[in-house]
């Protein structure tokens, strides 16, 4: 008999739900300098990424997460040429965010050498872009590099781990500070911001931390098959640009399988139970 | 040490992803006349019903898809005063159709008692609305009941188990033929299709099924975090209304938690993937 071998991801911080999928194979299995970091095959959704025991990105659905961290501020700004993205060591938003031909240079500041590697090796569908000359790959503390630079991004991307994790300097005022610093003066902040759902309190408080930075702050969401409750938020703060008032009319087509310049406006669109969270 | 127990269900037939549940007590377990059914209480939904393995609903988010299910063509059609709900024995969309002042009548047409009766004693926030005068409950076959009935409702509203059940025959042209004679001549239908991301397949059939018969006919989705994928599809079919033209800023105030005027624009606004599922 074949071996019939599941992964079982406690999500919630094991608090009543897990997730299971069934596994083909486990190609790497390592204890970084800072996580636990598996890369297994999956029967449903393909490779998948997994830290700590929680399903990072798979082939299968990451192009939703990707595409909507990425081209909702990038469609946002009128002009964007110097890009970060603190974590996101697959790769994943760096290749959605050279597709914008505005780019010039688009900085990928991971703190984990090993995931960076890993994703090069296992995952070459998402992680294609990090060799391209536009960008630059930066490891070390996504925190301190923020503050040792000033006035220097149109955008910032924040594609971190979960808050319960060594991400959780990621999440929260004092951060948004230094990004709010690092920005140009029209620049935009993007960060993804957890379930509504299930955490409620994670997504005020930091909503009303950006809010309390940036002039304009919104929360868009994304349907996300791997991520706990499938419903996911990331919040803008933006210096200038507003994201919901966008003429979409003039977004030019891309390459895209989840983005729409109708579903740019569509996922501010918040329902009821979402709106209440965060007091809107 | 306590019992620490899990319900695990089997996603999308058994074949690769399963979601588990910590569990704490099992309040009732049956085999009706027509499927095995459980209701249990769980750490983090509550209350659920189970069907031959499959949650049905849940007491924590039933609301998103309660709400979807009924609002959308209550609120399209101008004037809807008598609903059939086929399937839908928990109640939950009777609960939100009588919140329509206009509904003279709703009809639940459920093929198994026993469920009926589970979700009386088991889930009264759900099936509050089962005792009141304005709604009757028949037991029996849906198809056989849309056969029986011509020109008569307003809205009917298929609340079925998925596919690969007893529901089977709840899909597809011939029982759209039915419900299309069963209705006024202004009438609405609208079901539940599944996920798009899973089964594109059975969307992908079920939407062109409706499109042969229905002038209008458009999908919406809603994020429903016990659902596979999180991410539900519903299908209208409608002979004169167009739901998304549908004008918002006269719909009423409503005592929801999912459903807003601008969801009822929002969610019909598809992520290309599903654009292209439906060929559209």
């Amino acid at each position: 008999m074949a071996m019939d071998m599941w992964l079982k991801e406690m999500q919630l911080e094991g608090e009543g739900v897990a997730m299971s999928y069934k596994i083909k194979e486990t190609l790497l299995r390592k204890q970084t300098q800072y996580q636990d970091m598996a890369i297994v095959d999956s029967e449903v959704f393909g490779r998948m990424l997994i830290l700590d025991g929680i399903v990072q990105t798979t082939i299968k659905d990451e192009f939703v997460y990707h595409e909507m961290i990425s081209h909702i501020p990038l469609f946002t700004h009128p002009n964007p040429k110097k890009v970060l993205v603190v974590g996101g060591g697959d790769g994943g938003a760096i290749r959605e965010i050279l597709k914008h031909k505005s780019v010039e240079k688009a900085v990928l500041c991971e703190i984990d050498k090993d995931v960076v590697d890993a994703c090069k090796k296992y995952l070459p569908e998402i992680s294609c872009a990090l060799d391209d000359p536009r960008c630059e790959v930066f490891i070390g503390d996504g925190i301190k590099y923020v503050k040792e630079h000033k006035n220097e991004f149109d955008v910032i991307i924040v594609d971190s781990t979960d808050p319960f994790s060594i991400a959780e300097g990621l999440f929260g005022g004092n951060f948004y500070k230094d990004i709010y610093e690092a920005l140009t003066e029209d620049g935009i902040f993007v960060a993804q911001t957890e379930t509504p759902f299930f955490l409620p309190d994670t997504v005020r408080k930091v909503f009303s931390d950006a809010k309390a930075i940036f002039p304009v702050t919104k929360l868009f969401m994304a349907a996300i098959p791997t991520y706990p409750g499938g419903y996911w938020s990331f919040t803008v703060g933006s210096k200038k640009y507003d994201p919901t008032q966008v003429d979409i009319t003039k977004i030019p087509e891309m390459d895209t399988k989840y983005y729409t310049p109708e579903i740019h406006k569509a996922c501010f669109v918040l329902p009821k139970y979402i709106k209440e969270v965060i007091g809107e």
